[in-house]
């Protein structure tokens, strides 16, 4: 099967959610004899080939604003910003971001089955429990609670097929439909960047049919899409095989909590990922920017080797925002290194430095002085060198 | 500079802490002209080479006792267990795990700088207001409360290096000498699997001399050393090769935190890792076993991505005890996929699938039934499938 | 700049010289302020993206009969025959050759820029040259005499673009026009697999405006294209970007042979390459199959090692015919591994076992008995067995 | 099983053949039954590890000169020349090529098992038919007829073991023992760079017990060894571990020629090869330096490739010598690109840049000028850009 996406663009004045998921689906799976996926079964999904639509090369990677949805690091980054990349190819670049260029490790961000209205129940269910539970459900981690807590279903904006509007049905399922920002059991919005060419991907099926759906094409992201809409955003094409292991969830799958309907997929990574050689390391450790010590906190410590590249990569040139940018959507890795040596979880970036056309390692006479700025005079200016920013989210005090 | 480091061994009955991290060290390091490094400076220690001891080609892997100081899956795995490797020249195999074989990434556990006494403080400081936020500290993330938060200083069993004991001496340096458990600022006992053949690490610089100490060789490990005691344990030589940036921690770094001392060590990874080409992939989110939703939390996501693994892999033929150990110490990758998409975080476990002599991926037929046993009479019994465990750390109620 | 081919499709009974080589071009290159290329500059094409025409994801394969220009091997394998891959994407796959799929490493098999009088008039004469020394051209080598030795300009079949046929300048040029099917100085045809996404090419630029040219896509290729129509020919498109290195054959080249016009292409390998982990290496010296001993022929090595392969690969249900097509263009590396010991030249080729869905491997107890046919009635049958045919090319004799 | 390697060192005034390959070995191998390896079997040979001997570690490359074997350059590089070799770990350097650094990939340059006398027979009489020949068997290669064609058993300078000097034993297997230059079909010299950490052989049985022997050990070697002595040549230990594939030689293998003795070994390669992501190469075609066209001439190619890159690189500050060196023994990879397209072979040598610490690639300004000399002064005149040497062997006229 082969499908075409063309997402919407990036618009100004509407929030994330309601505008870029617009997604390619659902998609009836059944065998070569017309029997559909059931549920129990797992659907076999091989990522044959992807890439932007061809005449729209180009895609960009955004910062959002605090009160839009922020990011991984809204508490230092406030203010939206972004980039617009052209893609040659295989390879992106940006004017916004000058003296890089890397290949792409194309992906869609949002891939995955239906749930079943038993899942979609527990899906609300507990996602409305840690809103309820309020800042305290952040407990001691990476966030100064600026951010939503999730995204509950609302009929504000959302956007149901080829559901009438207008209608009560309209109405019924738009008041119990997921939002699709995060990932979930049956896939959705993973952002796993190793989804790319050749990957193949077991899902769960939850209903007959299966149900595949997807979108939020990427021509590339770093590991954790730090900036939120930190991907190369982009139109573009997928080209899918399916195929079903009958009873697949039962042979493979060991659902976990009480329901026994957690579960998550598994992929094989394709043969077509990006060879790089060099790379360039920052750790970070579970003790946050103030000081504070968290107790084998895996995010705290990924924020600090994110802060830690940032910090490091402004010596060269570019504004922190930049950096923010470019460690968003270049195929940067993140690993948690150590995860048991009590107190701190240790994770590390590990950034190409093929992808930077100055040699970014430490040197003896240090980095080029005074540092030539790479930037443009259109960004928006950095706040990030100030005092933390320590106002919460109106919504959650 | 060439160092020949002897761990000691596995003693049953005696704790980790006082026990696997006899160190050596500490070197001082000058430059050419005899000159000291200096606080502000940065120390490039390059990882020549690195082995087994000759003659000595053999390591464990070992599941500590909740009692004992835990793991990462205390909460599923309470009780202590082992696997002994035998080395094959750059392979490692192990009786107690059969059917697997893979090529050692061999690296020193822990390798770091000293820290200054104003260092020193910060973290002694800082640990300690952990502990005494006590189980509030763990917030809502990954963990029963079952590990020790910190270890704190303490005469007990404290190893001081030539300082004779009984001095008064001995006795003021052991009530503030930090514990080597955790990766700090100065590196320390990071874990990090890729500081290995031909790695390159800035460490800065707190004190005059540097002061560089390293230990606990790992023959391998996987992402996270999840078992604790998780890696293959060896006694190894290391060569290593130093040179210093002066100012270097100025030029390159940018401490954060009021004292302006938070730093971390940048590498850059050596050109001989094993090279594998195909990997099965296991996705986490921060969604616990019980079901509970937890918010951005990369640790609860990786918790998820392992267990989810060791449910597959025990399909095979093994045990769940027999996975845990594999994936402590096997050259798997943690990655954090995505870290902004609330409220779900997602982690991923990737497993080279050369390592093992049967082809684990999934297939129409399901895996080998009924699995037949690849695990011996002596390994302990899981109580894994059991309810989950409640009891908590008494240390902590 | 984009281009893009559609070459020609494989027919039966026409020769392989006025059908395939369809070209795209020439291509009259200038800098941005409108300077052409110049002789004596290096132009700079960087293979940007490339792929097969959307629609048309289909190839082929072809042995071509001796009285059809042979290949590596026609001396063993006379008869023409012929396979069909489909691609899934990145993949391709063939009914003809069952059991194996492998990721493309799309190429043009010819690119280049246009000689000039002199060079083409060297071109012409050392070719003449050498039909003219007949069979003692051949030397000592590995081959029996029965492929051209070379293809002189003719008017016949000429291609010559928009020169009007049946005028005097068409017979003019198409008297001395050369024939594309080898590699010179300018690229050309010289298939080199590695030519593939992200790869960019240093020509010597010969004539102003360096008139570019190419074509002859392949989806895969191994190294040699050992059965002459051997990669997997298709339609296809092509992204290209060009710059400009003024005076770059001075620069970089060094022109060898009394016109000083001797040089070759330089090029850099694209990060995209798939990527495989394990390769069964097949090893061939320079002694030929009927035993004779040759002084460091690497072709006769490379011969040698190819049969091996085909021989082994055959004891797992294969046809050596299948082989043959198969070793012409999956990715499989051929190197000169000795090329000093005298009197023996070493050639391997590596092929990655991670393209059949069966271990190849040698293992305990052999390939599966009895051998399963993987082939399809319809190819022609495998003379391979008997007695080396002996026939000399008429032209030749 | 294990074994330590001491060959012995450079010495200038003796020559490569009876100094360089004291071996070690024969060692008989038995299954674990006490069953020795049989003739037919297959011997299979895990390379578990090897490296340099503790505490001597340096290696060398040397050029012969023309009158004592020379090499592929012989007729550009008449005379002697060396470079020492220092090892820090994994990496090599010499003072005598500056600027460059790169990991090794260690490998035993001889291994393989021992003849019948019906394969030795077949050996010493196909290799005297060829000294017979005389220039005849040059053929139109790449060669000047400079170097010997083979070296024929010869009590002068023997090697043999336990076999007591001065009797008529040691002198009756000294005319008939085969020198050990070249590699056979029990491999023996082969120079295949690829059989290093972790690769696996299968070697023919020809006699009970294998008797397999090994030696020459080198750090590192590019493909082709060109230079002769050009791999770094160093003590070494080698860890082997054996198994026997009984019958294997007619369950995989299928020897060739009337005698049905003539088969290779087939390896497959280790997962600990050097990472390399950015490769320069060069291309070769099969018309020789004075502008002669051969006829699909691999040799004659290769030769030509790597005289581009030596030329290439001499522009960046190298004399030729030290480039012929360094490609003798980095790890470049010499490939067979094209070998059908008549009447060209196409060649290619690619060249990992990340072992210079310059940027070597074409740059718009070209390379650094004047070039600065990276050589010293007591490396031997280069004779090389003046006109070819013409002079005859006189063993050969």
């Amino acid at each position: 099967m082969s499908f075409l996406f063309r997402p919407l663009r990036w618009i100004d004045d509407v929030s994330f959610a309601t505008q870029v998921h617009h997604l390619s689906g659902p998609i009836r799976v059944t065998d070569s004899n017309g029997e559909p996926a059931k549920p129990g079964d797992l659907l076999v999904v091989e990522i044959c080939n992807l890439g932007p639509l061809p005449g729209d090369e180009w895609g960009f990677t955004g910062i959002f604003d605090r009160e839009n949805g922020g990011g991984f690091l809204t508490d230092h980054f406030p203010c939206a910003s972004k980039a617009i990349w052209h893609f040659e190819g295989i390879f992106a670049q940006s004017r916004h971001i000058p003296g890089v260029r890397f290949p792409g490790l194309i992906h869609p961000g949002l891939i995955g089955t239906a749930p079943s209205n038993e899942l979609l129940s527990i899906w609300n269910s507990r996602e409305k429990e840690l809103v309820e539970r309020g800042v305290d459900a952040v407990g001691t981690a990476a966030f100064l609670h600026t951010r939503p807590l999730a995204l509950l279903p609302t009929p504000e904006g959302a956007l149901l097929g080829k559901i009438e509007g207008g209608t009560q049905l309209w109405e019924e399922v738009a008041k119990d439909a997921a939002r699709t920002i995060p990932g979930r059991e049956n896939g959705g919005n993973c952002d796993i960047k190793n989804l790319s060419r050749g990957s193949k991907v077991y899902f769960p099926v939850f209903i007959e049919g299966a149900n595949l759906s997807m979108g939020d094409m990427h021509f590339s992201q770093g590991d954790g899409e730090v900036a939120f809409c930190g991907a190369i955003e982009m139109s573009g094409f997928l080209e899918l095989k399916c195929s079903i292991i009958r009873g697949g969830m039962e042979k493979y799958l060991t659902p976990m909590g009480p329901t026994k309907l957690h579960v998550n997929p598994i992929f094989e990574i394709g043969p077509l990922e990006p060879r790089f050689s060099d790379w360039l390391v920052f750790e970070g450790l579970s003790v946050d920017e103030s000081g504070k010590q968290h107790y084998l906190d895996a995010a705290v410590a990924y924020k600090r080797a994110v802060l830690n590249a940032i910090d490091y990569l402004s010596k060269f040139g570019y504004t922190k925002e930049q950096v923010y940018l470019l460690l968003s959507c270049c195929p940067c890795e993140g690993r948690i290194s150590g995860i048991v040596d009590v107190p701190n979880a240790c994770a590390t970036l590990a950034i190409p430095t093929g992808i930077f056309d100055q040699d970014v390692r430490p040197k003896r006479d240090g980095p080029p002085r005074p540092p030539y700025l790479l930037s443009y005079g259109d960004v928006p200016k950095c706040i990030y060198d100030g005092p933390l920013p320590t106002t919460k989210n109106p919504a959650l005090s």
